[in-house]
């Protein structure tokens, strides 16, 4: 892209930037927030939110927090409300894309305090969603701090969610027992979830297995980044390819992904997912862990309605802590908080 | 559907809940804060405003309402800015549905302090609409107030302003006639508009005579709920076929709406609905009454331009009393109000 | 349209409202805004703006500076969040229009401090743009003062923030000489832009050259309008077919539009575009030129990447203005200023 260096020490991009003791502050300000301690107004700044996929918890979670704060959000979701835009350098712009990244993002930065993005993967060439095209131009481009609303590889607001409720369910986090287990569903998805869970998990030292079928693997760049960082945090990451890997754990978090190794065949993707529905989550595979989702969930497909309306199931916990862990990020980086 | 009981003693859900004094409070209010009292503040609130079907007026007079008592409103287009939902227990979420209300409408409630929902009559299966399934689902389900912005029935805040207006030009109510007249339209709309004016007005003691062709009857339980309303409140309620019901009423109300009796038969109510275009609301028929419509109105379609243009048009003060009576609710409902 | 009087001494349309004076005010007051003047505050009122088209910077700019000085906006879509509307009178409502202007504005403007709108042209009938029938209705029918957010002829708000560059780089402006360039495009497009730099260019007494190719003419009533101020405000403007007017100019403003003599003609218009291509400007044709678009900019059709990304665009500024003069405006609106 030869997009210009990145300028700002505040991107909040694959939810690494604070590191696990600045993730662990971030989750239990989280819950203090929660029990009632008074936000830290940031009164008059304004976040420009930038949604090219649809969202309702991310984008109700961002707004609600920031008004709490006295931010004024602006939603902006481009090819609805706007234009399509262009992310290649040197594109000839003679087709349906009436914007450039480049002439858009320098300006609504200059607009705004802070600067939002939602921007899913294709899934049709690995290479390009590696390179996260739409997050990283805004990041090279943007004079504000940029904050990641779910990227093609990453999910940081949601791993930070996924944080403060292991905390607040588990306690001290080193050892806990994490299986993250693939789950049927009608659509090929990214792996943007499963990916941010491995990375926030490790790094705060739990012991994770990463439960899959066969051919539904994950980036190994990723896995071989968590497996350092779990191995550094003082746990560690097994991968397995039972469907029963709940047994035992603390916590199970369920969720669809498409396989890294067949990235872009939706033809033999669709077979192999077909074929795996009995990965279906069970009340019995649950057991006695905790459950966990990030949603929307397919219900009766991803998981059966008796565990999600049933004792074991975190997910509305969870999701609430969407707005109060927004809350605390928003809180650091618009009090000029880095990393 | 098998929902959890109604938790909050706050929702709005028919208009009936303030009782015939607390609905004429709310309308009187509104007239204060339209003649300029101050609105009594709710700082620090959030309104969470759910939209299954399009809005103008309702959306910006609840914004307008909201914000002038210092309450931040989020608006949320699902299937637009969100993916579409599921409202049936036990669905097997493998088709087009993303969302389902039970996973969505707890997370939602905790976001914010009230929430209000407007989802349309399908006019397909009558007992399906009479279920209610959206908003009881709501209702069922949110920790918090829900507000009725439109639903298959009713349509409380459009009475709110209603009442007001006919506070506004008619002072006392009880025995001042009212004519609710079907109208003509080109395509079959739900009947939550007249159902409330109904309700509303038999509470408030009218003397209403309800005017519509052969087979554009509305539900009967609607029509014997208005009747024993309008007994207790000093009123009563007359069924007429002539489209001259406005003849020395003080006011009439007009409004198209699909006949109960055909209901979901789509191609029987068309033939009958073209059968009936001279039904369409004229100056003389009018005649000394104030004309009122809930808007948007097909104009020389539903009433003639003379009259919307004319001196007896009561629309735009009707209208306007959709923020000022908006407002009288969220004061109340927003310091903890309750029915 | 047989519309009521402009009732409003404030609204905001094709940009002379100020003279040139009040103009060059608003672009000072803007220019000390960004360099960190405090905001006048308007706290509690209400904008409303009405997007019948989509926009990225016009509202994201109009929204952040509202927002800066206290005033809440309302975004509003019709067709999108709301539905169609119909703008003549004494239309018969039995199509897929179910608003009339004339039942709108009214209300809309009841809720509201200040309404703000954008239509373009629809580039079929030239008398129907000139006649501007949205614009024109809403400032017939809106109590409240109207900001045109581009119209079939006018981007008046554009043009402040054009203004406001143009001090920023130049220093007093009459007898600066701006060259008005056409360029190239995929689609045939509006001529607000360019009639608005005409006639912003000529009221502060710049020297002008106009230039385009045969057939790509701008309406003959607005190029005699901006030739008449340019002559009373110390300035000229010329006619040019080259495109190379931008050599010896101090500043150069590209735009694409369709030409004024063959309106409605969007076959010929194609033909004749297409054989346009060589007006891209480029950096040869910049020279020493300061570089200004409205954005968005087709890179590579309307100018090239090198002038765009280099040392003499001032495209980021321009845009960057647009908030600032934004809130210029909106401080004097906001206030009861009229002109």
């Amino acid at each position: 892209m030869g997009l210009p260096p990145k300028t700002c020490a505040a991107h909040y991009f694959d939810g690494t930037e604070p590191g696990p003791d600045g993730l662990m502050a971030l989750a239990q300000r989280a819950l203090e927030l929660r029990d009632g301690s008074s936000p830290r107004r940031c009164d008059g700044l304004r976040l420009g939110a930038v949604f090219f996929n649809p969202s309702l918890r991310t984008r109700t979670s961002l707004e609600a927090a920031a008004v709490a704060l006295g931010i004024h959000p602006m939603i902006i979701q481009p090819g609805k409300d706007a234009w399509g835009w262009a992310f290649e350098d040197g594109a000839i712009m003679d087709g349906g894309q009436a914007e450039h990244v480049r002439d858009a993002v320098p300006v609504l930065s200059s607009y705004v305090d802070l600067l939002a993005v939602r921007s899913f993967a294709r899934l049709i060439d690995p290479e390009e969603d590696r390179a996260e095209p739409v997050l990283g131009a805004f990041m090279g481009l943007s004079s504000r701090p940029v904050l990641n609303l779910e990227s093609c590889r990453w999910h940081p607001m949601q791993g930070l969610a996924d944080a403060a409720t292991w905390v607040s369910r588990l306690g001290p986090l080193r050892g806990k027992r994490l299986a993250l287990s693939w789950a049927p569903h009608p659509k090929p998805l990214p792996a943007a979830v499963p990916n941010q869970v491995l990375l926030t998990a490790s790094m705060l030292g739990m012991d994770i297995t990463l439960a899959h079928p066969e051919g539904f693997d994950l980036d190994p760049q990723i896995v071989g980044r968590a497996t350092g960082l779990a191995r550094v945090g003082g746990g560690a990451l097994t991968v397995s390819h039972s469907p029963d890997a709940a047994a035992g754990a603390d916590v199970v978090y369920a969720k669809s992904w498409s396989g890294f190794s067949g990235y872009g065949d939706r033809v033999g993707e669709a077979v192999r997912r077909a074929a795996c529905a009995d990965w279906m989550m069970t009340r019995e595979r649950v057991g006695g862990a905790g459950f966990m989702h990030c949603l929307p969930v397919r219900r009766n497909v991803v998981v059966e309605d008796s565990v999600l309306d049933g004792p074991r199931s975190w997910v509305t916990e969870q999701a609430g802590l969407r707005m109060w862990t927004a809350m605390a990020l928003l809180e650091h980086l618009g009090r000029g908080g880095t990393w």
